[in-house]
């Protein structure tokens, strides 16, 4: 094999961490691949770090220990992670949105490959140090968001069925409150889907009255698992008090009113006002 | 700003590149975030080229013409693609995946980011020359593969419900024959999702018999679209002749079974070939 230049190795290294992110990689990978020098590889990896850093383009950390490595996180600086959710918020703010009841259409973006891995990155940067061993969905909407932060977070998703399902196996159902006006539904998880002692992330599109998330934190407890967190995209202002504590959201939805056709949609408070920070 | 070097610009752009599968970025973005003249910049494009080849990563494609530029596209080699999806098969072919019924248990692979990322790169590059504008499936299991699918070819992914939902507004809903036995069931799909003379790529992560996928392409006939494909992770061998033609499966189920606590899954002939031809 030729001589693998530096230039070369770090594109190579570069499109190899984006694509696994939080997944700690071996100097000794790199160095069977590019056949160079553990010492080569550090220099290499200290270049990148400046220049992802430098382009606002995530997190590269060296792990040290009998498992060390390198670790790419793809954290947004907290002006680009607000600037993304104010876009979204002006993206679902158009009247054309506006549905039969007080609906947002969301459906479209939420299934928007570019805008959803931005959704996940913004998400996934909050929940690093919980540690979770998986993020936790309900059927339907929520799933692209969930995918794309158990993604960033290098871990597997696990999806809520509103049913059992003959090809999931066993499963274990349990009754919730859905929708402000309180109807009792079922939600199933399959037996298999996790295991006990490990730790979930709950992630959701929308939330109200909380009932789902309440719902999908109670499954947990069935499975002998801790919640680290529940986040979702977009939460109603009111009620303000909810069904479950702690819920972080990317969106605040202050207010949808069909007879004067507007939306109002901001940023929640955590994002702008960490942006503020930032800056100042 | 400080004179950025090759050696930074190139693991940038890699970065830049990678996040957006299947966009053209015009050279004139780079020159503004790095400060470079075009003619530089071409050279890089070129290195980048040459390393993402070498080392398998994917295909870099300069695009001339007044909206061109450069474009990223996640196509594995034939022998990675049939690599990988043989390493699918063994995963799902472990008796524990058995369930009642001749069921194989995939919930899980279906929702690990790293493993479905590699199916939408070894699909979507199924399906650039047939340029779709969306990525249709149906809910729930397919959808973490439809989305990873849209991310590669850089298109958006819809979705088609179980049943109409106030929050996705007027809907088009049709019936179709469920499973082998033939059950009637409803999907829907909300009137703004999707356009009349685009063209769908229609992705599922299982087909026995085909209806549900002979459904969708019934409901892009409502709306006036074109279905350039229809691709499933996994078929059955039987029947062999679905309600639908033209189908590619990455993945062949040649038999369940209970008794003797066996599964039997392989890739597809048309990756077998594939990758065969390349090593020759």
């Amino acid at each position: 094999m030729d001589r693998i230049r530096r230039n070369e190795r770090l594109a190579a290294m570069t499109r190899i961490l984006v694509e696994s992110p939080n997944k700690i990689l071996t100097l000794g990978t790199f160095c069977e691949m590019f056949g160079a020098a553990k010492s080569t590889l550090s220099e290499d990896i200290d270049i990148l770090r400046g220049v992802f850093a430098q382009f606002h383009l995530g997190q590269l950390d060296t792990v040290t220990g009998a498992a060390g490595g390198v670790r790419y996180r793809p954290v947004p600086s907290a002006e680009d992670a607000h600037l993304w959710v104010k876009e979204l918020a002006q993206m679902l703010s158009t009247p054309d949105r506006l549905l039969p009841g007080g609906f947002i259409y969301m459906a479209d973006i939420l299934a928007m490959p570019e805008q959803v891995e931005r959704m996940g990155a913004v998400i996934a940067a909050q929940y690093y140090r919980a540690e979770p061993d998986f993020v936790l969905t309900m059927e339907t909407k929520g799933i692209p968001i969930a995918m794309m932060t158990a993604k960033m977070l290098g871990v597997p998703m696990v999806i809520v069925r509103r049913d059992s399902k003959v090809y999931e196996g066993p499963a274990v159902n349990i009754n919730y409150l859905s929708g402000s006006g309180g109807r009792v539904e079922t939600m199933s998880l399959s037996r298999r889907a996790v295991k006990e002692g490990q730790r979930a992330l709950i992630i959701d599109d929308f939330m109200r009255a909380g009932g789902t998330a309440r719902g999908m934190v109670d499954m947990m407890r069935e499975f002998s698992v801790t919640v680290v967190g529940v986040c979702v995209l977009a939460a109603t202002q009111e009620p303000v008090r909810k069904r479950i504590d702690g819920v972080k959201s990317l969106l605040v939805i202050e207010g949808a009113d069909e007879n004067s056709s507007t939306i109002s949609i901001r940023p929640s408070a955590w994002l702008t006002s960490a942006a503020e920070k930032s800056k100042a």
